[in-house]
């Protein structure tokens, strides 16, 4: 597989193979989903399944103009709409669920729901985040910024594991993945940098197939050739990191939103864990990185239309 | 006084007000330090006391041109050097302590002596951080992005002490600080956001003089109105923060760096709490943000010469 290194080859991956999925989308009232919806619809790549109160969603121009392309199920109350969106999935009338303007916590109670939900027994949920970041020489994985708080070591240990497919399934033959910390030491004080240790190990007697995983290090040494240098530390990632896995969920969630309001980067981003892809950007999020996660839960979803 | 709004506004004060205070340097053999105090030294703000390797340093051709402003003690080896600038100190010879090559925790370490250190009894260590992020409308001032791990709710109160200060020597009369999480929801889940409620309450109450605090709010409502808007957050902060205090050093570190590298921030900073300000730049960090950081520390120094 080619390797895809920008959100505009991501797309015309989708296109140039035809990959056409069914969204369910829950309560898409909010303006930067409908964009996002709209052109992603434009493109070719979705249909759509509007799970919410009908007479907020049902004037979206696009849908006059791609009316085969969309479905209304008409649902006032949010919480009622992410059940019946999951249902959908469950029937195999979707292969992957959206989220418009609901809270992300009541619909993370209705995934996780342990009879009816998404999340297979014995998997973890977690965020992965995909950043486009102006002038940097990569696309940069993530995670995670909005669901595990403080994982613990067999968290860290599947987060490593999904992290390492999401950069296959973009062509990258050999991850190399940081696991971020504030600086370069181990210390007993900071148990996630005892954690690193082991998963440096389980990496290299190949637990994660073919990966580079190295740490601890922080942002400069992870991203940035020169500094690693400047500061003299050996790493087989240094400065060249593909992935980065954060200690906690508020280093992660202040990345995730320093990059893409200062940096000015786009992102995509999806749950791993779940049966399906679930995109759920943040309400702030902008249009086209609601788009950008639509299309790569496409490229990311296995089930065979 | 007149807000400084801009880095470059720092400087011409500095020259206006003819402020001129005297830099002990430990070890300021890299290439960063070497052009940063050059051009504090040509700028007319500093003398420096170069306290390490002599013959490592005196090539510096600055020091020719501007032979009365620098003096040299040979020190070879880097924690000997530490101790050395901190006596000067003492001995009021100089009136700042700037970090070169040696190793933060090393630097600490000395600083932090109970005897011969330069913190008071009581006094909380911490490290404040001001940039100047591209395109952003205001500079933006942030802590703990290298010192204190995991504070507690007393270390919390004093770090939004200093935050106060610092910004109203800037001459920002009534500072806006948000404190930091990975959403604006309060949960016995995340310690620090029950000790935001508390910090706020005494902020109310008067405790940190003319201040605007509030949160738990996340990167984006902190600094951004149309996301705070499109969130429905009424805050009296909503996108228009001074300043940033992060729940952890993990992503006040993730901050700093991811500013810093992919936004193109300029940075400046000192460590607080100690009898004098403590520049203490990470070694990878550009020239740029070392000469700033001086000219902050010269601004923030309250030694009369």
């Amino acid at each position: 597989m080619k390797l895809i290194n920008s959100f505009k080859t991501m797309i015309e991956r989708l296109k140039e193979h035809k990959i056409k999925k069914r969204v369910a989308v829950v309560f898409g009232v909010d303006s930067h989903s409908e964009v996002a919806i709209s052109k992603a619809i434009e493109d070719g790549f979705i249909d759509v399944i509007m799970v919410g109160p009908k007479d907020k969603v049902e004037h979206y121009a696009i849908f006059s103009k791609y009316p085969q392309s969309v479905q209304f199920i008409d649902v006032q109350d949010s919480d009622e709409a992410a059940k019946e969106a999951v249902k959908l999935i469950h029937e195999n009338k979707a292969d992957i669920l959206m989220k418009g303007l609901i809270n992300t916590d009541n619909l993370l109670r209705i995934v996780l729901n342990k009879e009816k939900g998404l999340l297979p027994k014995g998997k973890v949920l977690t965020h992965l985040s995909v950043s486009e970041i102006p002038n940097h020489h990569k696309l940069l994985f993530f995670l995670d910024s909005a669901v595990i708080p403080y994982p613990t070591l067999d968290q860290r240990g599947s987060m490593l594991s999904y992290m390492a497919s999401a950069c296959r399934s973009f062509g990258i033959k050999i991850p190399k993945i940081a696991l971020i910390h504030f600086t370069e030491k181990v210390s007993a004080k900071f148990p996630h940098s005892l954690d690193y240790i082991q998963l440096i190990e389980e990496a290299q007697n190949g637990s994660y197939g073919s990966v580079v995983v190295d740490g601890p290090m922080d942002v400069y040494t992870a991203c940035d050739k020169e500094s690693a240098d400047i500061k003299g530390i050996e790493s087989p990632i240094s400065g060249d990191a593909d992935a980065l896995i954060f200690p906690n969920i508020e280093s992660g969630n202040v990345f995730y939103k320093t990059i893409s309001l200062f940096a000015k980067a786009e992102m995509a981003g999806a749950l791993m864990g779940t049966i399906c892809p679930v995109v759920i950007t943040s309400r702030s999020d902008s249009a086209m990185s609601k788009y950008n996660s639509i299309a790569m839960a496409c490229l990311t979803s296995n089930r065979i239309n």
